[in-house]
């Protein structure tokens, strides 16, 4: 998969550059910390060879991230060479755990490439939430929107090269581009941080372009790091985080029966998606309204 | 509060050294985000000035917090004083988004103060919690346990003094000195990675004297930003976090009409805990099982 | 000085918000790292209490800096409110060491405030600066460049208004707008960082624009750290860099005795502005050809 | 290199686990900024493919690290396992830049391995330096302290023990072990910020214990980076930094001719260390007595 450029919208792209370590590797440095094993390097070693199978990197993997250990995955890193609009950029670079190096316009002259929505991207402002869009336009509103976009794009274009031709410096000249330009960098992240930005960037209220260039660069993490990928689905991506309060109600308002039923504890045929242990801890949460930890100290 | 040492352990302190911004500062700086505020500065602005209220504030702040949108309460920051044992030091000094400036005993000769746990916290390995520890050990073990730690403690000080007087060079001497060694540092944060610290270090799994820390400094956030700890404890820190699986199970084991009633939606005597705004979001959580956000638009 | 808009460029501005510390509070991290003195906290003591003068301070913030020990710097705080350009905020996010609110143009709709340079800044491409500018253009020329500029940027907001008038999402419209269009933001530094982002961006290699805002943002701290600029300013900003093959050249080059009496070494009269000990380290340096440090230990 | 253990001390190691990049991703990176270059991805292609020559790689790194250019060096990255005494580890946990998992001594039991310096490394006090140590102590006097401290550690790993079979927790346990005890962990770097922490460790300031660290640490880096170690120790571990009034002494003092002498300027038999930009340059610099720079604008 290296080398290759994945498109995104109609210029853009995500190119895996180079990747370090692997989910063996999360596994290795966790279990340093546990002193239940260690690092070779390499990546030379295979589980075969310590006796460790799948099945054992899968579980310590889930247990990590259903525990929220994190840092062993800071510890493997990845870098991604990206084309995308200044306004997804503009996005992207808030956060701060990334490495990344862009294309300077004062150093040299941008290519004539900018986005424009696809017409079923032209959507009116949602009612519901203050920072999204809503439902599609009408097909000639969404058409005649399109066609000025790409005009003044296409303005602003002619007025950069014009002001170059006068001999205008770089610096100066590239202001009158609009955010739609497309801009290009590369940038490196670890495992863990990339994961928290995908949360964020996946979620339904970030904006679609942003989450296109998050969905592709997801793609890339699950063959990089299956099992990481399938934990963090499971116990971050669609998790579900209770206040203190809907926790109360909730735990309140269940049919325990129905809970031992549908968990088959220790029966066949029953779920397989949680294991035994993951079974026995969350039978022992229903029965602790949480409390504030130092509460109990008191 | 400020400079008042608060005791911690038998010789430590947490000391409120300075403090910048408040609740209401971390409104302002949300409301710039939103354009529906800006800022003042100097914190000569009251709510009442502006026509808003304790209520608005309290509302936002929850909001953010509901929501994640953390990075507001990055801009407010506290200073604080402290003296722990070293193998204390060593677990807080992992929180790298702290600033800190710790005692150097290669400048400076440490005065003898070393940690002796009290009877209640000489406790055996805890079988179930790896890293914990489990019920009190009896009174007579207690006390030699104690008396062995303070011995070979004070045993460590005489050599440190003795190698110091032979003209050992300090940075040299000290590393006889073992870990319930008290040191000393000035240490900087932001109220974001504050909490954060915070959340990992009241939980139980986390080892009782960090714990200790963490719950004084509670206390002074508690004064020094009343609103955003009221949010942090209903949003964050007794919050439940439920894996996709535990979500699926809890769902379809729920009685719908305790759960209405619980909420009372519109009615008075009901639950004057949730917000009605986050009472329905509550009620359309349930009816929508948790799916990855990118699947839907594939 | 809080509160104050502080005027940069056509249409923005810096405005302190808040700061937490001061040139004693950096001297007190210091003193508790060398355990010789410490924290009290609220900034109500004074040097004076404390039997130190302003001497003392001046000569330890400067002992910091001349060697490089920054961390205290990082302990004390400043809060700003900025606007600003577009591609001024983009070369200024880059600074991940900063806290940073903007305002968002998915959840509100930009005012019309656009940067237009000043005549005396529409220059040519620099030939020697590459990411440059060089002499200003012919006057008839800057009044037609700026004239296009504000031309093209009204039309890029009269399409903004257009496309939201016909019902199109903010986080839409806004992708028509040039990188000239202010924005708005609250970012919180430490001193170290800041100090360390001035001296970048006040360098004549960075865009003028840029050395705009860090100008004013001197101004701020000159007045709010005075030792702290003062240090600063001879021991970083000004201060020059040699490499290892410049240092042997000008090592052969100097007029010993030249040299001894611009130091005017224990005589009255002499230069004033390097104390006794920079003398002392300074005569020392000159008589040592600098080599890697860990081959003296090979 | 990958996966050997390099001794360091009496017990300790750096072994490299892996690494990802190198001085031509560097130079790619740096391209892409300057839109002279690209990205490929996955270390397949060559200088010689590119047209480019080691000549350019290296010319092209020395020009970033000269003039600070050190974001594309935060693009590669080492991951390395260390064994070291605590009070190292100690020194070392404060460069925040690193990611870092160290083996928990909650979790399991530290094995008997403690650091005794070498006879050659006891020594006294530093008269000149506060923080560090001066001439070897007298034969017997080292032997009588290397025959203390081994006692004392051992001391303390017995009462460990003892204090384990009696039940005692192992959080509680380890609180007697010295601060000379080996502890171990996994860390990865990026070469930006492993350089800026090896200039600090390798300083002569530093304690020598560290240093050894820096020491084989760098000897990775000198074969991992070859180029970028090169334009490292000339730009910046042997450069030298002037104060601004050393500099107006020293620029004062100067044998013109010498200068131009030494340099040799467009001569055969010169010196072949500068080349021609960097004398133009240095040349340039000796005209220009410094001034800070947003005076000019005023």
């Amino acid at each position: 998969m290296v080398g290759v450029k994945l498109p995104v919208l109609d210029h853009g792209h995500v190119m895996l550059v180079d990747y370090m370590g692997s989910d063996t590797r999360v596994e290795e440095v966790a279990r340093l910390s546990y002193n239940t094993g260690g690092l070779t390097g390499g990546g030379t070693s295979t589980n075969d060879e310590k006796g460790r199978t799948l099945r054992d990197t899968r579980g310590l993997l889930r247990y990590l991230l259903r525990h929220a250990h994190t840092s062993p995955f800071e510890q493997v890193c990845v870098t991604l060479d990206m084309k995308m609009p200044i306004f997804v950029a503009r996005q992207l670079v808030r956060h701060r755990t990334q490495k990344l190096n862009e294309v300077s316009a004062r150093y040299s002259v941008l290519p004539e490439e900018f986005y424009v929505p696809d017409l079923s991207q032209v959507c009116v402002q949602s009612d519901t939430n203050k920072q999204g869009r809503g439902e599609v336009l009408p097909l000639e509103v969404g058409e005649a929107v399109r066609e000025n976009i790409k005009q003044h794009s296409e303005n602003g274009f002619r007025l950069y090269r014009d002001l170059l031709e006068r001999g205008v410096a770089r610096e100066t000249a590239r202001m009158v581009l609009s955010l739609n330009t497309y801009t290009h960098w590369c940038t490196t992240w670890d495992a863990h941080n990339l994961l928290h930005m995908l949360r964020l960037r996946l979620d339904p209220h970030a904006q679609w372009e942003v989450r296109e260039y998050a969905r592709v660069i997801s793609e890339i993490v699950r063959v990089w790091l299956p099992l990481t990928w399938e934990a963090f689905t499971d116990y971050t991506l669609q998790s579900v985080r209770l206040s203190r309060h809907e926790w109360e109600v909730l735990v309140q308002s269940l049919d325990r029966e129905q809970v031992a039923r549908l968990l088959s504890l220790g029966e066949s045929g029953g779920s397989e998606k949680l294991s035994l242990r993951e079974k026995r801890e969350f039978l022992a949460r229903l029965d602790t309204v949480s409390s504030p930890p130092f509460s109990r100290e008191e």
